[in-house]
């Protein structure tokens, strides 16, 4: 199906696109009203589950903000539907029996992602015929480290003490977990190329806790084995590292389409970390909506103008946009990207 | 009284000592035997309020470690009593009755914490009988952002929606509160002194969520006028912004005789942006303490190494020691630190 709006995609590819694409991380979630209607019926899982309902929340930002993405409606953590592992949403994620020890290693299964975790595929399917070609839809997985961290840790951490643990005290066992990580969502990630997504973002949320030289160490080599693998699937990749900004010289040396850029450095200084020949997403504080709309728009500008030094550059939040998000500022924000970029 | 052990105060001074001075933010806590074994008699608050038994767990490190400088058991948030606003640590800290509204402000008392948190003056007193000398003593208060978005948030936070909120809606009044904040700060850094310490240090923990657009139109000013105003007291003062390396060159403008740095960056890079004629503290990742020994020697020795380019460098860990750490392996680290470095 030929896309109507291609903004996105463009500026992924590297090429200029009139006027600066637009979408937002989370941007299907609390917020939104309509969004709490449908979860008002249906847990978050169930949810995540119901392709059709995917569909419908997925459409609720496009519908709503015109932003000039979409993004599936899903979840970093249901992949652990593809190993045998219990995740709770309470609200937040919660893993039963977190993996700590040799045993709990052995028990997991490394299962087939396209199989295991087929409502995802049927969510994709079922958001690419609701949106009928209006705009791209991005489809995404949790980074290795992330995902195994949740594994590890079992919830949110602020130490990372068990991951950290391990990969310290047990590099090796760490390095093959990791592998097994990235071959796993590999597959996934196919799985969601065939099944019809645009272009796909890989979120390191955690990442950021880690010192520059154990993320060249730990991390960076499976990171390029997911990417390089992402590379023959034909559709653009955003890297995004949270949380810290001393990692992106090696976020950019992946070789990804697009480098995700957080909040808590400048953009301008972001580019010149990794290149101006290449695409960048980002930055704006999400809790800059929080406030005036004469702020918003001043901020907005701001992030416009420095991301005119990248070769490319695509707007977004620097992280998920708040549930205490009035929908109004949210559409403003897009319409003083477009309006000004224009 | 003449100090023994003058090597971290140099190095403050901006002077080289023969061996790099260490010492480890927390070093006084759970992950001592000696520790729990006092808490398991009295509540962390009573503790804080027991200046003996602060002295007491003040110097624990100081013997089983040998660290060149005690830090002051107490904690950041205390300072609230000179404020009538209660907090409790179950075990984290909580704020009953956070402050959100224009009546929530109404309400705070801007007392005198000389007196309202004399028992924290009285420990540190307690602190330099006890020490007789051996090694300086470091006092120490939250930063006012860091204080205020305690008081605001009322417990940790992951978004900051509150203070943000605040900060992005009502610039007036986040200003004056800030203003309050940092005069009560520098009145109790000042009884600090006043009571003995020979150095401060300001944590300012929660400013890295900040982006440094927003850093330096918001916070900036008002350490400013704190660091200034330590300028007048006579003791050195190490200024700690944690979790955003790019706000590095902005805690460099600030003046503070000592820059301390996470570990999310290397200190190479955080030594080139804030200047080499800058004292740097830093920057281990604590977590490094849980890998095995030959990890921490050369991960310590890595640096010691980095810390060379510095005017001069203490060496510490980039955030609180884990209460997971074996006490062993911290001292392990002073001992590679004294021995590598001397």
């Amino acid at each position: 199906m030929v896309l109507e709006n291609t903004s996105f995609l463009d500026a992924c590819r590297g090429r200029r696109p009139a006027r600066t694409p637009i979408w937002m991380m989370r941007q299907a979630g609390r917020y939104l009203p309509e969004y709490r209607e449908i979860r008002s019926k249906v847990s978050f899982l169930e949810l995540t589950k119901t392709p059709e309902l995917c569909a419908e929340v997925t459409l609720q930002p496009v519908d709503r903000l015109d932003v000039d993405a979409a993004i599936l409606f899903s979840d970093i953590l249901v992949v652990f539907d593809a190993m045998g592992v219990d995740v709770e949403f309470n609200p937040a994620p919660e893993i039963a029996r977190p993996v700590r020890t040799a045993a709990d290693v052995a028990r997991l299964r490394w299962g087939d992602p396209r199989e295991d975790v087929g409502y995802v595929l049927d969510a994709v399917r079922a958001c690419k015929r609701a949106l009928a070609g209006r705009v791209p839809l991005i489809g995404f997985c949790g980074a290795p480290f992330t995902t195994l961290s949740y594994l590890v840790e079992g919830k949110g951490s602020r130490e990372y003490q068990h991951i950290k643990g391990l990969m310290f005290s047990e590099p090796a066992l760490f390095h093959q977990l990791m592998a097994s990580m990235t071959e796993l969502l590999c597959t996934y990630l196919g799985g969601q190329v065939e099944a019809g997504v645009d272009a796909l973002q890989v979120f390191d949320s955690w990442a950021g806790a880690l010192a520059p030289v154990d993320y060249r160490e730990h991390v960076l080599p499976h990171m390029r084995r997911l990417v390089d693998h992402v590379r023959g699937l034909g559709v653009p990749l955003i890297v995004f590292v949270r949380g810290n900004a001393s990692l992106l010289r090696q976020s950019a040396e992946l070789g990804a389409d697009v480098i995700g850029v957080d909040w808590t450095i400048e953009l301008e200084r972001a580019i010149a970390e990794v290149g101006s020949t290449r695409v960048v997403q980002g930055n704006l504080d999400p809790q800059i909506l929080l406030g005036p709309e004469a702020l918003i728009e001043r901020r907005a500008r701001d992030v416009l103008d420095a991301g005119r030094a990248a070769r490319a550059h695509i707007f977004n939040l620097g992280h998920g946009i708040s549930r205490f998000t009035d929908p109004g500022k949210a559409r403003l924000l897009v319409d003083v990207v477009h309006g000004y970029s224009g």
